[in-house]
């Protein structure tokens, strides 16, 4: 059995990397603290006998040998980045889990058949280069190396030159290092297994998601003397968007997001003649997905009238993902085994699985956090709900490495 | 006469100055393009034999003797500084048309029996440093050194550390150097004057503006798991406002603006949990302004529902003016005289004159601009319309000197 206690306090250990006043994390991917936990983490990984290997767009891998050397590993994976606003349980979970799960088949002198595989994936979060799960996604084929090193991010850094920066640029090849199967732990980030009192979700899939760049040109004029009706107001512009995508959500009901908002040249005296602004659409269903899309294109043709021009470029799609049915069965069974009461559940947030689902059975295990708050310094579940996240992975990842 | 084609080359020349790739120009208050054309500015006068005093919040005042030296000298006055987007002749226009006369009593070898004073105001804009008028309002004793110093820009930047780092703070006391009226020429940056195809507004007054900074505090929350009606959404509720003053605009038949926006910690998968931004309110009569301002709090009181809090704080007013009536009367008689066409208009615009008229008998002379754009690179008016401005500043000028 893992260790609930040990678990959290490697939680709390780490998130003093890149911690925040009001108990969050900011560790933005390649960012110097990025670079403090992977160091960090290789350490640790090390001390318990791993090899750590690193490719090229700074995925971490640390094998932890088997019986068979032959037989291709099974991984634990999930990542270390964090939004700007993060709280110290999304992503973490899931990698320190797989190292407490090392601690205890060291602590019982246990060598599974098969060997392990804890990963930590680079720029799982999208926040500082966009798009999310960026290295599961090379790993898996879905981008390449090149893709990934042109990212720009909106302080100007390039995500090649930021992985050469911190000293993180691998020599394996992405996709090289090979594995049988993957789970992932995390924390639900949504209100759904808090609400129904349930330990443990088991993860069935994934709802598809589509984000957006949108451009407005207006014109900007002088605030004290442009009638209203001779503005081209860039921000009004904005204004209708933001709130027509909210109908459009409820419409549908799916997910709409405008996070990010900047306006060229802004002052508080001229009328906004250029903007740019992001959205975020999401959707169980793909065809539904689809019509909020179709909806969005008309209300930025419709808005587009008032101002000289908007363009809305769909930078990102991921489709809605349904997971390995013997991964998944793994999960319900190894909850089913340590007594947690355990339900299916859809995942809202998009994850590294997501996109190694592509290229090896994978399933994700979800614990309740409080109020369903995620990408919020106040995000937060308990020991215990922790610790029976990382039974239930043990479990199922010892079924598979065994088999 | 002055020389139409010798001030429009001075307007090109200077324009070169901060000049932008699409023709304008971005020249922000206590910059280096603010201080190269501050010493440009001081250059010229001191060729045409003026004597260049700085007061303590930069303001530059160029004093030509008159044949009377115990007499209070006529001020001709406005700015240097331009907003993000600005373009070649808002303020600029006034000041340089000020050396053209000086240049025009050169050659003519004439002196007036009052001196005559050409003064650059320090920050009118309020573009880098809000309020707009800071120099001027300094002057006038509507704001003290201290409160100027403290100004913060988005930048970081201090006034008063901005202000010494240019080393354009001079040792004569803000308020000291008196004068016995000012004119101030400037383009309408408006569309009234071009629609009524007139060459001359003779300005009787500016309309109330007041200042708002709007705080909105909501919760981070991850955009992909958050359930619609369960978000406190920052970004949504801005939206709501900026619509709901562009409202409130059209009813009381008033102007409002929400020129900049910026969320903090902003990223396109998380909701937006805190975000600023600015509202600018303006109307010609004050108790209409004053409905305005009660219908906006109701509004944010509104929003503030859906979100943690709204906070709107009015950082600045600036009541409805008139303009002194001989004042007003010399500009219409100026005008008359030369054989251009003229109107009466209430400027849209804030100008130093707003304050200044608080302390001496002041007025404007508005010409007209290009689809009444300002704010903009694409501003502009013509050869003869600045020419036209120039000539009937002169005449109210002469008439006050020589009074
Ligand atoms: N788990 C998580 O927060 N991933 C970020 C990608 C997303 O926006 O869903
Ligand atoms: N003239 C001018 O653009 N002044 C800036 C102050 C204002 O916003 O009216």
């Amino acid at each position: 059995r893992i260790d609930a206690t040990r678990l959290w306090n490697t939680l709390m250990e780490t998130a003093a990397i890149g911690g925040t006043s009001d108990g969050g994390i900011r560790r933005l991917t390649l960012t110097e603290e990025d670079r403090q936990v992977r160091d960090w983490f290789k350490n640790r990984c090390e001390k318990l006998g791993c090899t750590v290997t690193i490719d090229e767009v700074g995925n971490m891998f640390a094998l932890r040998a088997g019986t068979d050397a032959s037989a291709l590993p099974i991984a634990i994976g999930s990542h270390l980045d964090t939004q700007p606003t993060g709280g110290k349980f999304d992503g973490i979970l899931g990698v320190l889990a797989g190292l407490e799960i090392f601690q205890t088949l060291t602590d019982a002198g246990y060598t599974t058949r098969r060997p392990l595989l804890l990963v930590n994936w680079t720029n799982e979060e999208g926040a500082r280069f966009s798009p999310a799960m960026l290295g599961s996604g090379v790993h898996a084929g879905v981008f390449d190396r090149a893709y990934a090193d042109g990212r720009l991010a909106s302080d100007g850094a390039r995500f090649g030159n930021a992985l050469d920066g911190i000293s993180y640029r691998g020599t394996v090849k992405a996709g090289a290092t090979k594995f049988a199967a993957m789970f992932e732990l995390h924390i639900e980030q949504g209100p759904v297994l808090e609400q129904a009192d349930t330990d443990i979700g088991i993860v069935t899939g994934v709802q598809g998601m589509r984000w957006y760049d949108v451009t407005i040109k207006g014109r900007e004029a002088h605030a004290g003397t442009t009638p209203m009706q001779m503005r081209q107001d860039a921000m009004t512009a904005a204004a209708r968007l933001i709130l027509g995508v909210e109908t459009i959500a409820g419409e549908f009901l799916g997910l709409a997001t405008v996070g990010d908002l900047n306006v060229t040249n802004a002052s508080r005296n001229v009328v906004a003649g250029h903007l740019h602004m992001t959205i975020d659409l999401r959707h169980h269903d793909d065809s539904a997905l689809d019509h909020m899309e179709a909806a969005t294109q008309h209300l930025i043709e419709a808005t587009g009238a008032a101002v000289s021009a908007i363009t809305c470029e769909r930078i990102w799609h991921s489709p809605a993902v349904n997971f390995d049915p013997g991964c998944v069965a793994a999960v319900s069974k190894s909850a089913a085994d340590a007594g947690f009461s355990a339900m299916e559940i859809i995942s809202g947030a998009g994850h590294d699985s997501v996109y190694i689902s592509r290229i090896a059975p994978t399933a994700m295990i979800f614990v309740p956090c409080k109020d369903g708050l995620s990408h919020n310094p106040l995000e937060s579940s308990t020991v215990d709900q922790c610790g029976a996240g990382a039974q239930t992975l043990l479990g199922a990842v010892l079924a598979y490495a065994e088999h």
